[in-house]
């Protein structure tokens, strides 16, 4: 950490904020006097000492960080790549493609079953649908709860597909304990409470990235869940607010590399959410997988016009028969031209 | 609402979809045959109807609502302001200026005794203070919790003060049942689980605006506080996300006026965090009561430089002594200018 | 164009304002009387109505296009592809992948000269290199000007590479005569008297994306350039500002099939000036490719590190070489993939 | 400047890098040697180091300015406040509240004369009125161009008000010759062919933020006239682009405080582009005042629901009187609070 000080900061004001970083945080502290400022050099585990706290010194003009402020995720302390291995087998994060597909909401155990085979039968290794959902509107389906949590875990019954369902609360943990990937999602990125509760588990957890977070906020969130000791995480791009009005978010597919040269945690991509309409998903799951994703989740429903929510970014089973033969082929050609 | 059909759309097509509406969601459908297009207007309660849905219909190029998708927090319905009263006889919402005050985070006794005593005497009729702090980091500061909420009452029994504090949990409603006002902080405006648990309870809810909500998401956030029944909600404008970096947020100030046409709940403003600088609290205060708003939460802290949060937004007591009492002259002037 | 009608609009009002419309803009007006709502639907050629004039209207609640309101640029009346060739045969949009390469500034006969033929040598079609530079500080080097216009005609005449370069204002037009592909940068998208006087030329324009335009506007301003007559125009993405800060822009790669679906136009993607990181044009260029882009600009410079501008984004030719393969087996795979 | 080594850079690769910097910049060099890095820091004068170019370097991980790149717009080196003053009295920046109002677009004598006359009787001291319109579509109307300006100068003659009017291409400088203040618009802030033109004359040039141009960009294109030789720059506040759509921009007011304490250019604001809508401009208005402003820019339309450009903004002179009553008002009593 580089502290930069002020010029008119006096002689003891600075020795007195040396001292306290020294006491208080157990950094050694190196100084170097310029003429346009003094800087101070922090050398030890700096995680630990807030920036804000560091802004609001008086003597204080600015501070950099040198070291990223996550441990656990931090690429640089371990090197090599995070795989999650779920016990019926499947890996996310080994080089392989992983695609998770399914309606947005579970309806009707039909629905759930007949989507299941349909998307195993193209290539998909897991079963995504909500139980819960997370709806803008009181007056919207808010998902068949408990009800959705018994049908997906028949369609894995039927297809032997693991299920991937989003969290809402703390209090469902325990109601969560046999499916496989729990997702937290986007508006929970930062519900810290519910981050620190998936960290006492030992499952996989999927992370959305947040509407407005930056890529740095959501390894930190990650980090959450990892200083709890829970390491599997897969971290997965769903899109970023801006001003843009074409596409529901804008997809950051940047994100994808810099998460892989950050961390070692593996990383998807979800161009339904992303986009937010169905005819975008083919080209934009193209495009993920050449950016070096680890996966896909992508939204099918058996009848997207009668779908219950998020039907306009749905595709149909026959729609996503082709999108992932396409996939699996573009990832098959990218891992000879970039790895082979 | 108005759905604009596609021009290749079948008789056929056209004739099942209105049926579906017809039956679906009980309200009338007149259609309107142009040359560009056909458009079809939903007459009866809409709010039901999800956009999605219709965007996903075959036939449809586009919707467009023309009633809000809020009811109870909706103006239209509620002409009058909702004023918030407490049991101790503070009001928000009926022209005056309230303005809660107080650390980031409650950090001892002798701290937020001083501190209550001091903003009290400033002339601030609320206390505020963290007691569970979202953090960005794990390994930052997380607040005193419980022992903080206790400060906060041993504050609020010394000066008299009615006390707001952040819940970040739906299992601690029960523990915040003698809080006076709870608020829900910007990371969690869309933790919907919470909200809804809010909904059940009757006591004032502080709802600041997400870092990348719209107005309207706002609103609606609100509407699942008060569609639980729960009408007192107060609505705090923080500052959002943008692309400028000079502030830690941008201040949305049209927020306020905005907020006051479409809904009768009051609106507060909160230039602490929204700028995340100390010499900006002033300004921004001021702007902020020209702008309309019913209240200001701003930090307040005896010792910025040694706050264990957001020490950089923080003010002494001494400059707001300042600042309270410029707000307050300039509040005199403007009911005189915009109401006398 | 639908335009909903305020409810407490008299019938005299109403019958007004349609005369107006009718008189004014030469379009038959329709209306369907709601419950909610009236509603007025236009039909003609409604490009020419100005929304900002209807939403003035006392009477309007608001307004929604149906129809783009471009004209040239929209490829419902142009549904065929626009394929830019170049006198020397060079072509754009016919389904090829297009590189232009080069430096972001011509800094010396030997530079450009190298570069030039490097780039060509790993497959470019194109030079593209900087003469008159757009800079956000008055003090940074600008360019070397019609020099650097010089330099590149020489290092076309060695190489036989057409020449891409930015033009900064109208009167330059003259001087850019013998430029193959006159740019247009993202801070001048919207130069409204450049795009006027590109549009009494012959010859391509590539048009790159303004910081913080939607893809309706980049659009319009592609109309700007063909209402001229110049109907050859190239679009170019290269990135979006949002509040993210570990890219220098956010590369918006959902706008490629977005164009490609609302206009004719090629479509390009800038992947070094969107990312700002020589470190991601790789991956960006292999998702630009995925994505369906017709081409891509990569920088490339002999000696970043002693480049005179964006040395950071910049590969070495050596970099370029790998990339530009890796690239082009791409390509491959993806058409026989997608369109084979 | 502030720049930190890479961990695994080499003695000889830094010993080069310094002495490349002190050779080319002309900079005395510091180095820090820390055990996280080594951190070099600059003296001398930094602004004309580029930071992409550092930034670019092999051995450099990251870079941090210290001082600001602007130094003719820097309130350090300039502690008083610029006040702009018209041959004819007028002025701007000396702690009155200057308003520039009028039309949106000129459209005829009558118009533009009875506006005039209208706003100035409300306290306005300066017309401001389009003749050259910057229009997102070719199709709509573009001003009346020459025929505008002389308008405009006969509204001038009438009422004795200075003009401020847009200018949208350098080849027009000489045509504005008799204009009085000389505005640059949003989409041109970055225009630096035109910028650089209008440091050549000795005329207050008004200049419009960006849509998306950070506060100290728009500074250093403040700079990129004063550089040239114009000291006369007064900045606009005008809105700038986010996710929200309530507002057709979300207005800045923090910029104000912020602008006045990095420089000593007076800003002022304007409430109607930035919001959009007529019945915002009131309150944002009395907000900006309250931020600091130096001034407002207010459009006035004799009969918005005719105007042929913006009229959903504009006010009415009836409508005009009330605000600039308030407005008034309210910068008396904040002098006597804030100032007295």
């Amino acid at each position: 950490m580089i502290i930069v000080i002020k010029r008119d900061a006096s002689k003891e004001q600075l020795m007195h904020f040396r001292s306290v970083l020294e006491e208080k945080y157990h950094v050694t502290v190196n100084s170097w006097q310029g003429v346009e400022a003094t800087v101070l050099g922090l050398i030890g585990d700096t995680t630990q000492i807030d920036e804000d706290w560091v802004n609001a010194q008086e003597v204080v003009e600015s501070v950099k960080r040198v070291q990223e402020p996550y441990k656990k995720a931090n690429r640089k302390f371990h090197p090599d790549n995070t795989v999650i291995e779920l016990p019926t087998g499947q890996k996310i994060g080994d080089g392989s493609l992983c695609i998770m597909a399914g309606p947005c909401s579970v309806e009707n155990e039909d629905q759930i079953n007949y989507v299941a085979e349909r998307v195993k039968a193209a290539g998909a290794t897991f079963l995504r649908g909500g139980a819960f959902k997370p709806r803008t509107s009181p007056y919207s389906f808010q998902g068949l709860k408990a009800e959705g949590l018994d049908l997906l875990k028949g369609a894995r019954k039927v297809t032997g597909l693991p299920i991937v369902t989003e969290i809402m609360r703390t209090s469902h943990i325990d109601m969560f304990e046999s499916v496989d990937i729990i997702q937290v999602g986007a508006r929970n990125m930062q519900n810290f409470e519910l981050l620190k509760e998936l960290g006492k588990i030992r499952k996989p957890i999927l992370l959305k990235r947040g509407l407005s977070s930056t890529i740095e906020e959501w390894i930190m969130s990650a980090e959450y869940i990892m200083a709890g000791g829970n390491d599997q995480v897969i971290l997965c791009e769903r899109g970023i607010r801006t001003y843009e009005t074409a596409t529901r978010n804008t997809l950051d597919l940047s994100a994808v590399p810099i998460i892989k040269k950050l961390s070692h945690l593996p990383v998807i991509v979800d161009p339904s959410h992303a986009t937010g309409k169905a005819w975008l998903v083919e080209q934009m799951s193209l495009a993920a997988v050449a950016a070096g994703a680890d996966g896909l989740m992508i939204e099918v429903h058996n009848d997207p016009k009668h779908a219950l929510s998020d039907g306009a970014q749905s595709l149909t089973p026959d729609q996503f028969d082709k999108v992932a033969a396409k996939v699996f082929a573009l990832k098959h050609a990218y891992d000879e031209i970039v790895n082979g």
